[in-house]
């Protein structure tokens, strides 16, 4: 980043306007990467300053007029974005729900997966794996059924894959793995939390030729336009960032980053399981979702907070299904990490 | 922005997410360079990755249920994304317009200006100054006229300043330099077209406090919150640029910067006025407004492509006002520059 930074002043290279799409040789690499064998060509790579804002451009392209299902708990932006679009209806304080959005519940009694059979069909479908907050990966299987409801019912998966390279078992890293996605699925994805990219800003959507409005006009159509109206492109040093990521040397780099913030989740699982807490997620994600069963989860975030000086985050705060638990974050220094699991074990003994 | 590049690589030089505002010295520093005097708070600047993509969130701040006003002719993000929120009817071939937008048009016979005792009121008046692409600046009086029209019919400026750097004259370089515009008026503004930092994105939006909704709520209040949800801040890098770009060596080299682009629209007002056209705009704008009465502007367009290998910008596409005019951009190697002039007089002779 720091040549491309350089290079800038230059002539030979200095760039101004790009594709705002995204320059082809990252939108190459992208696909080569981590689609190779998935169908997904280059074209189909969109290009961006992350997940956050690409969800909002993907709820531009949506409009006001559609209904939404999300896991509950999830990342906070899919309801939000919804809220703002003007797709619910008014905040019912007694169930801590907007209206008109479809609320699918993830816990341990289901595993994390919804049960699909009492989820009524909406438009889109908003689902996250390995998910924010609870750090659950569907597996093949259960991306199966997910695959087959949206195609029976016509709706649109946005599947968030953001955390797709802490997964270590084999459950899927994109939802294109899963024969048909291509027809009812994008893919938002993110360098973020691979490549410590949340400042620099950068990540990339798919939306697959294949993915037909039921008009049969194509949704990439439609959201190139969105693309090139409100955006303008990933900054250009941002993205020189991004090729360098997907250099051997950058891979390695990245998978070097992964494996440490795995490494620091393993020891907040062990700091919460010796204490006689149940833990899920973690092996697929940098999140322990820890339980505090009975326990109102900020509560248990000021207790935690208050006594420990230690931040996690309320479940609640990822919606109604978060009650009763906080998300752990690995993502720290490692004398942290061990200085928060001292202070946790001494706060819970 | 180099230098920021390289300390992300160190413990105390990383920085992760960012407010999703801006950095507080960028802030500061826009605020004092820009707006110093005129009111306007740190907390009122909103750092983005450009003006594109800020007009878009205010698109989606204001949702599908408002009308607009547009200087015609005009940049074409305005109309184009009021046609994605939805705030339109359709496309009216014979009038080259959509319905339900106010078109208002500025050309020759007005001074550039419309007359505001013939335009309808509408939520949200567009106003680009100088202007994109006629490079009209309005002057203090008409800006005084535009911001007593928008208070007296409860109007939301949107004030598209990107260009203020290239004003020579005495207009008005913010909206804010007019009394109660700050009750009425945005400003959205960018580091493009004075430090070439278009591949780099980065601009800002200025929403004063003082302006608020006819229920008395603050619009800053449902920008930020628009901000947070759908935008996760400008690159860390790209800010690092533009704090440089507003120290005094990077102001010195911006001014440098604008300078060499007014030589060369000179040369190229020089090559026109020779020929015995009609130029407008240029003396505060990188753009000259060719006149080529009674041709269509495509027609004017592919002639000066196909005869002479230079390209231009037809003027219907920044709206039907811009018949018979090309866009002639000053942007570009002062080599190139006069080789174009070279070819248009050997053309038009």
């Amino acid at each position: 980043m720091a040549e491309r930074a350089h290079a800038l002043s230059t002539i030979d290279g200095y760039s101004g306007y790009g594709a705002e799409q995204g320059e082809k040789k990252l939108r190459a690499a992208i696909a080569a990467t981590y689609y190779a064998d998935l169908g997904i060509e280059d074209s189909d790579i969109f290009v961006s300053d992350g997940a956050k804002c690409d969800i909002s451009r993907l709820q531009v392209l949506f409009g006001s007029n559609v209904t939404i299902a999300v896991q509950d708990p999830s990342y906070p932006a899919y309801v939000d974005s919804s809220v703002i679009m003007g797709q619910t209806d008014l905040y019912q304080q007694d169930v801590q729900k907007y209206g008109n959005i479809e609320y699918m519940r993830c816990g341990p009694e289901n595993g994390f997966f919804p049960d699909l059979s009492t989820v009524p069909r909406t438009d889109i479908i908003f689902f996250c794996s390995p998910n924010n907050p609870t750090g659950a990966a569907a597996s093949r299987d259960q991306l199966t059924k997910l695959v087959k409801f949206a195609k029976d019912n016509g709706s649109i998966i946005v599947y968030d894959s953001a955390y797709a390279m802490y997964i270590s078992d084999d459950s899927p890293k994109s939802i294109f793995e899963i024969p048909g996605a291509k027809e009812v699925a994008i893919e938002t994805a993110s360098f973020s939390k691979y490549a410590g990219f949340t400042g620099v800003r950068l990540g990339w959507t798919v939306v697959p030729k294949e993915l037909l409005f039921s008009d049969g006009h194509p949704v990439a159509k439609d959201f190139n336009r969105i693309v090139c109206t409100c955006f303008n492109g990933a900054s250009n040093i941002a993205q020189a960032g991004g090729l360098a990521c997907l250099s051997p040397d950058g891979l390695k780099a990245m998978q070097d980053v992964v494996g440490f913030y795995k490494e620091n989740t393993e020891i907040i699982v062990e700091t919460f399981t010796s204490l006689g807490f149940n833990v899920y997620g973690a092996k697929n994600a940098p999140y322990v979702w820890v339980h505090f069963p009975g326990r109102n989860s900020w509560d248990v975030f000021a207790e935690i907070l208050e006594k420990a000086n230690v931040v996690t985050t309320p479940g609640t705060g990822f919606g109604p299904g978060g009650e009763g638990f906080v998300r752990v974050s690995a993502f720290g220094h490692r004398e942290n990490i061990i200085e928060a699991a001292r202070r946790l074990k001494q706060l819970y003994k």
